[in-house]
């Protein structure tokens, strides 16, 4: 069993290579250039660094969105490609869930904003009492003006839109809302490597064909 | 304000960029070699991929231990090396509390166990309300068979022990102690250079010549 993950759903994306529920390693992916040319040489560099190969995978993970337009699109045509090629399985794990995974046995609810571009958010609140994230309510896209009167305190705020809407957030929010620390706001590929094992244990994987990025419906 | 974060006290070491509270990059550095030989071009991978440059850093923070006993030497020598030459701050921060770290706004305890090795781990107990850990009481060393009545459920449980020692303790533990997710049992240095930050905020240095790995006392 070794899975590769990929995330490439933020402007901070990651790799990782994971035997079953034990990690390997795990890159950032700071992309000076884009996702186009840093992505597959980060791959080969897990293999490198880990002295595993490409032959040995068995699954692939990727994170799905919503997210950046083009680094999804990179993300998944990868994943997409390296799964036919290898005819192995392919998980696709809804990013906001990833970042809310990253706050297990966490008693208060856990809010992921995420920045939907044009003064627009993605938001998806989430309950995380054991490892895995149950959703609260379906994820929306709404307007950044909009999400303060979604977020009821007492609330763990986590995903990279905080940065992108420090200012405006900071101004607007309660007090009574926890702001997650800054490292926890990326989505991690080892996380999207869990949650993928666990959906492959279950079977739900998705045909190379048929995989799109999560788009989110505006909210009503 | 430009922070270079290295933690090699396990077998998982990593490495980390951050810019104020904003970090920019992270490594994991699976070691096929030794850190010795991985550590540096490592460090040097993390500037080109950030295009900037080691005479920017500002400060220098490193996972203290408790942990490996040669990876900490190799962490804290070039941890040393770089302060004084770049001729800015040194600040160490203790490896468990590191790794508590990961879990702000935890209501219950947080244990960190991590091996000591001759059948021996480190504990440290710690309460994490908000973002930064505080100790329950003073970390030990002890034998992994007297860890069972040292941990009161509920309780999260993380560290890289939980691996090692993982056969033992799933007989020995009761099933009300929460075990961390696999990916976060490890240091992560985007956590060091986080609470590395607010240490250096309140002038928690070390001159390079006085700093030494973190030995931890046997347990009464």
């Amino acid at each position: 069993m070794l899975l590769l993950a990929l995330d490439t759903a933020t402007d901070k994306g990651s790799l990782a290579l994971a035997a079953a529920d034990r990690l390997l390693i795990e890159y950032s992916l700071e992309s000076q250039g884009t996702y186009l040319t840093r992505l597959m040489p980060g791959v080969e560099a897990l293999f490198q660094a880990t002295g595993r190969d490409l032959s040995e995978v068995t699954a692939i993970a990727v994170s799905q969105g919503p997210g950046n337009f083009t680094g999804l699109r990179i993300g998944l045509a990868t994943a997409k490609g390296l799964a036919w090629a290898l005819g192995c399985p392919l998980v696709p794990v809804p990013t906001l869930e990833v970042l809310a995974a990253q706050f297990p046995y966490q008693p208060h609810p856990i809010g992921v904003v995420m920045d939907a571009k044009r003064q627009e958010v993605y938001l998806g609140l989430f309950l995380c009492p054991e490892t895995l994230p149950q959703p609260l309510e379906e994820a929306v896209r709404l307007p950044l003006a909009a999400l303060k009167q979604r977020l009821k305190a007492p609330l763990v705020l986590t995903g990279p839109g905080l940065e992108v809407y420090r200012e405006t957030l900071e101004a607007e929010l309660p007090r009574e809302i926890y702001w997650a620390p800054a490292e926890m706001r990326h989505p991690r590929a080892a996380t999207v490597a869990r949650l993928a094992l666990r959906r492959l244990q279950q079977g739900w994987t998705v045909p190379p064909q048929q995989l799109v990025p999560t788009y989110l419906r505006p909210a009503l």
